[in-house]
């Protein structure tokens, strides 16, 4: 059976928890260069930018000894169409389904990247497009970050939030809305929530009340914390037990009538930038991001560069948890 | 004697035979990690967007050892002049002359794509780009797709009609035009006519007649049906036993007093797209296509994604193709 | 103690001489092929063009046995900021203070290239964004061309030197200024000076008066030629016994009141192009040029393809040079 990772759900439980249990072992091992992947190719389309996505995918693959390509959408690639029985005489010049059969019978896995924005009637972790891609891929196919969900970027989160709080079982991880100049992906809060609610955490969400889920996504999470024995919930205040401050800014809810909606509340919110005394007002709590994060307005130099900040272990994990990932899919573990 | 592959002609019968052979091997193979090119590199340079040409070289040349340099000329280099004796006091930045004999200090083989549209009253397989550029190369120079021709393509397209109609002598080849929203390189379907004459098939072009080839092509490809005894001629329809329908758009003849002329033409023949009754009334024929591809517009979903269609393993075989060509290039076979 | 490469201060003169002698080893060596940083990643992000700079670094670090990630600003990773403390709402999204921390957590070096147009007012050889991202760098950072400095180039250009005059102590080398139609960095003609100075060379500069070196710059070289036995100084012609005659342009002295005038400048020397006739009245001239060159607009073609232009034995020491300087760098000589 091919292990595709579009969703955390994709993985079960018992197998998230050995992917982050090989990563801190790959972290800890002495010998980083290994050859277990030898021969293989991991193919990586991007339709937006990345930074650490790229370069850790590219390390924890050459680290298990495999090889990588990297194609830009648009770029140096052709625009890619996604929808069934699309009639492609505009800008598009080639299929998603083409492109995924060819990919996939050169390379051992593909990695896509592509955010925009999801509808937020949509049904919980569905995006339009992956759902097409999926349909195609021969070969194990990764999310780089969808509209709805980023799940690399979770496994690289909980393994951080289990080395900086190693002891505790039932971690309060809150998630804070931030200021932003631009409507976000909401892909890295709603993995993180979902994430967390699958490790039993206990989340507490803290936004403007526009900013909030969806109403297929808070059934779904309100599921998760019943089956995985946490909680989910809305409040107005950082709590002072904390042991996360995940910051993340991303857009309001779906307003088809309004295109300037989101913008005006944006700018009604420039306040909701993070700083210093949040952190202080939480002593146990350690500040997370997934970067690239505009400094200053969602959090300030000073909280992001606080002792406990812990943004940088984050980025790095992200190239652990990756390989372990690979390994998983690879059947290498 | 260095070995370019600029045209299907560089490179004798025999060898050519050699080469699909060793391509049959080499897919056929169960260890597909070799050794043979440790410590080479080869340089891509695009000045097109590409897919299939730059993962299909990549995964070829990993697969052999080697490493694999990647350019996009006027993105992360520069913006690239190839008249001899030019005055560069415009876009250009650096000079063809140049970047040949540099990056042959650096790579073992050098490719290009740089595709545009050739002048129909070129003498037939002559690239202005690619001869100033062959001057200069110092180390085999590969061509990935010029105005004129697209030789790798063709490698991959014998090796495919080779697979699907094994034990066919004279394999009737038809090269279907396809209507199309812009004017596409001749390259493809030159190539195409260029190969399968060489290896003494019978090629049938279905195509308007503004669309057919030029005088200097016509005789040249008669004068190779002669040389390999086979035949080449144009017809209104589709044969009925036609072994091989291969799909493709290609610019019209050369209208240098009327600009619109070409877009005149391909608007005339819009309803050019290829439908599954095409194939239901060759039965014998396998659809082929180069890709990327416009689908509905080039031709329909039913007809591309029919059980005769092999446009996947034509991709495929682009890297099976190229494995046994860069062997070839570096004396490896 | 970490190895920087920013400028060529940061490594000792009896270091940079070795660095030169590994290079010449190198090159003459039989077999390329090594492996003594296996497992090592070189990640290389990109502002601003490349050629020369990215294919010879992939393939000195693939000769080495390591990886290569590479990277360019706002085409497939983020737009960049560098001031201290930046209220970041506007282009860039992402800070090298945070991108230095991230990137050093999977690479094992970082080259940045980021030129633009150094303040002549600067003190020598400090450029803002350098001076920040290396506060920020837990690992080697090399400068691949920043505003001021492009030692990378240097270590080409002794090597180059050196072959071509081997058995000559004190060797006149002439930077000859040439006309262009951009502004362009004053990088390599200051690294130039630099390097040559540092090795006891003597160096003339034949310049319009408005193109000459700032006070600060000038008071920088007549310090390494005391400090180094040569000598440093401004002409009015190419001297007819110079052993190097080094072409570039670049942009004239910093006018903040009037942004046109490095335009007027330049337009009123657009006859400052170096002819054959230059290098034929000086008979032991080796004519030089980092590349990309405008042709017939810096230097004529006669001049380019002279018999003692040695252009092409730069661009190639670029890779043995740079192959020399990562052993450096990683402790590996």
């Amino acid at each position: 059976m091919m292990k595709h990772f579009i969703n955390l759900s994709d993985i079960s439980s018992e197998k998230l928890t050995q992917i982050i249990d090989t990563a801190k072992e790959l972290k800890a091992a002495e010998n980083k260069q290994l050859s277990a992947a030898k021969g293989k190719t991991l193919a990586l389309l991007f339709f937006d930018p990345s930074l650490r996505t790229q370069v850790s995918f590219q390390t924890a693959a050459w680290q298990l000894g495999a090889n990588v390509s990297v194609m830009q959408s648009g770029v140096n690639t052709w625009h890619i169409e996604h929808l069934p029985g699309a009639l492609m005489d505009g800008l598009a010049q080639e299929h998603i389904m083409d492109v995924m059969q060819v990919l996939g019978s050169y390379a051992d896995a593909i990695g896509i990247r592509r955010f925009g924005f999801g509808n937020q009637q949509d049904q919980a972790f569905q995006d339009v497009f992956f759902n097409e891609a999926l349909k195609f891929s021969k070969v194990p196919l990764i999310n780089l970050e969808s509209s709805v969900s980023h799940p690399c970027q979770s496994l690289a989160d909980r393994l951080t939030w289990e080395e900086v709080h190693p002891n505790v079982e039932k971690r309060k991880v809150v998630l804070r809305w931030a200021s932003h100049p631009k409507p976000l992906p909401r892909a890295v809060p709603q993995s993180f929530v979902d994430m967390a609610l699958r490790s039993g955490q206990k989340v507490e969400v803290v936004c403007p009340e526009e900013f909030r889920f969806s109403q297929n996504y808070d059934r779904y999470f309100r599921h998760l914390a019943q089956e995985f024995d946490g909680s989910f919930s809305y409040k107005d205040e950082i709590a002072e037990d904390a042991h996360v401050i995940y910051v993340k800014s991303w857009h309001s809810i779906y307003h088809p009538d309004n295109p300037h909606k989101d913008q005006e509340l944006r700018h009604q919110h420039m306040d909701w930038t993070v700083h210093q005394h949040h952190l202080e007002s939480s002593p146990d709590a350690r500040l997370m991001h997934c970067l690239p994060v505009r400094r200053n307005v969602v959090a300030s130099d000073e909280a992001l560069n606080h002792s406990r900040s812990v943004i940088y272990q984050q980025a790095e994990n992200r190239m652990h948890a990756q390989k372990a990932l690979l390994m998983h899919i690879w059947d290498l573990i």
